[in-house]
């Protein structure tokens, strides 16, 4: 039968409201999608007797406890001695996670220090769950017959390596990951939570499927959630809904689940054979940096110019100087000129541009914080476009919005150029 | 005296991972402003026999309920029934409240729906907590002695809003925040956490202020917090302590609170009177996406050119094919004419690139996926640095890394030439 699960996270910093607790929400996701009930979760501090108190507590109410953090090598890092104390057993050290701590520091060059040794002391009868990632490992720990707990250390990047490679074998091994949450996330941009909640708000009330919205940085996502006894049975209810919603989106529906606009426009730029050089001023290198992100994509992204200063603008991508000072840098012309001459210089289908005010200085009159121009020049057509992205949101916001705004652009006109 | 906080963020939502729980950590970070401790977080369904137990636990351990979330009109928002039944108490409909919302709903051209009735009712003996931004209301609540309960909705620019309207002023009116905790703290990088805590680590036992570390993403952080009865008083107490800490950290301290790398290698440009371009390959724009990020990064940055596409190494920044062909784009000398390229094309002070192999495809025999060479050219001399990143913790990672190395290949040669 599939146990109850809790999470606790420790910490100190997420009391004092340092770190956002991400972890919570990871896990939580990856134990719906399970299938694994879970009722509650507690965050604690680097303090032995509260540690102790939430074990007690957790362990009254479920049977597998989920730890993150406190693993590290300093001497507030407490969670396994904390819990070889709850359960009356001695810690043991494990040469073999020494000998893998100094081998890690010795790969980047340096020297594993004394309190390293703390990481291979370990509950005695815990299994070492592998943190190939980081040096402190975890571990797999049935102290007593209906508790099984598991540790993580609180580092995200982590916790997510040693879910995958680790805890998810583990727990279908034991047969506790018998039915599944399975999701699919649809992706939208250029439509509002409101606009696309008007379109296929009938769905919001499916049980199962269920089929919700939520907006996050000016990108809109309708989540299709079924419950199922497998995964493959999950897939089967959601992809007619998916089918209904993706016709009824339309062209703002840009993928799915981990799909990105980079992701979308590189599939495109792929399919139609062309390939994709950027200029950027206002974003630095911001567009460059998303495009790159994805795995692969020197097959069609060949490069660009960061035009931060007007002299690198006129220097490097030939943007005339006359038209420079009459219109100014952040202009439909300016745009236009830019996107032609990447296209031009790094000799490629497609030049994007980016010209703008990302504030929070740096307006005049007649140019508010948040105005931006994007070029896309084509083969035979430059084009241009004017946003304005407002200055209450900051300049984070203005910068990554010019980003996606500029992929979307390109990705509606690589979409018109396939029909 | 203080109360003790505890927060109980109730929702299904939490518990699916659907949604990040930042209101806890907002919360936490205003208590700990305030002086008023806290050492639990719970988070728990939409469900009143778990909402019940959770009270309970908490009664037992802290006298200050904060609650998140449950406080809508759909029929799974429990949180100001399921408190009344708790404590014994009939809930109460509260007219004024009624007529808030019908207000709301007017002026939004929206009709109240019957379900938003639910949401005048609160435990008898309850004030309402105004919402001036939502419909739902909080309560501030003293069910019995010792026991004081507040409730916001879920909605975080709500929470925010109502915290610093009504929370704030109500817990000073009942002396519980006379005192504070304020923290600073101070960042290095190129300094593993363990070789830090070895250093510093007789300041781990200090009471008042501790001294905590904390790893992340390949930079370590020491926080530093001193409880006092003002902010001014905890700055005087934390003062001698930064400086010592700052003393011992050396070079590697690169800055403290909000600081980046981007923004320290910024500083020093501008005392220096020198400017930056950058050339990038594996990176592809994210290095100056990092520096632009800074708001007035355009007195000392000026731009770059991404070359991704070994065309654009040769073509724009000048890389000789002959050493390209030889060495590889992975290597010394390629790093180093391109940091001597872009310095020239873009006539800066220094030149600053980046060309490596993020991963996951794209290694060779000789050359591993992690491996990253640096260049730095300034006005006389070129240098490049290798670094081995490693394979496993994926793309994003080496190419995070690259980035902050690079910055800070920088910054320490610009300290180096300020000596």
């Amino acid at each position: 039968m599939a146990p109850v699960a809790e999470l606790i996270c420790v910490g100190t910093e997420l009391l004092l409201g340092d770190i956002l607790n991400s972890n919570a929400q990871f896990l939580a996701k990856e134990l719906a999608k399970l299938g694994i009930a879970h009722y509650y979760q507690s965050v604690v501090g680097d303090n032995p007797d509260r540690i102790q108190q939430v074990v007690r507590t957790a362990c009254d109410r479920a049977s597998l406890l989920i730890f993150t953090g406190g693993l590290g090598p300093t001497p507030d890092d407490l969670t396994h001695a904390t819990l070889a104390d709850c359960f009356g057993v001695p810690l043991v050290e494990h040469p073999e996670i020494l000998a893998d701590i100094a081998q890690k520091f010795a790969q980047r060059g340096r020297t594993m220090t004394p309190n390293n040794h703390k990481q291979a002391l370990l509950p005695q009868g815990a299994q070492v769950l592998t943190n190939s990632g980081g040096s402190a490992p975890g571990i797999i720990w049935q102290p007593r017959p209906n508790v099984t707990i598991l540790t993580f250390p609180g580092v995200p990047t982590e916790v997510k390596y040693m879910w995958q490679e680790v805890a998810i074998p583990y727990l279908k091994s034991q047969g506790w990951a018998q039915n599944t949450v399975y999701s699919r996330v649809l992706r939208f941009w250029g439509i509002s939570e409101s606009s696309l909640a008007d379109k296929v708000g009938n769905w919001f009330d499916s049980i199962n499927p269920t089929v919700a919205p939520y907006a996050n940085l000016g990108e809109v996502k309708l989540r299709i959630s079924a419950f199922a006894d497998s995964e493959a049975s999950a897939q089967q209810m959601i992809a007619p809904v998916e089918a209904t919603l993706r016709q009824v989106g339309g062209i703002d529906c840009y993928g799915a689940d981990e799909d990105t606009l980079a992701i979308a426009v590189g599939r495109l730029l792929q399919k139609t054979g062309s390939t994709l050089s950027v200029a950027e001023s206002c974003t630095g290198g911001s567009l460059g940096g998303m495009l790159t992100a994805v795995s692969g994509s020197s097959a069609y992204f060949w490069g660009g110019i960061i035009s931060y200063d007007n002299s690198v603008k006129t220097g490097l991508l030939g943007v005339d100087p006359h038209v420079l000072a009459t219109h100014g840098a952040v202009s439909h012309e300016v745009a236009k000129q830019m996107a032609a001459g990447v296209r031009d210089r790094l000799n490629t289908t497609w030049g994007l541009s980016i010209t703008g005010i990302a504030g929070p200085t740096g307006d005049t009159d007649d140019k508010p914080v948040g105005l931006v121009y994007i070029g896309l020049a084509g083969r035979d057509r430059v084009e241009s476009f004017e946003h304005r992205f407002g200055a209450l949101r900051g300049r984070d916001w203005v910068r990554h919005l010019s980003c996606c705004t500029a992929l979307d652009h390109l990705r509606r006109r690589l979409l018109k150029a396939e029909m």
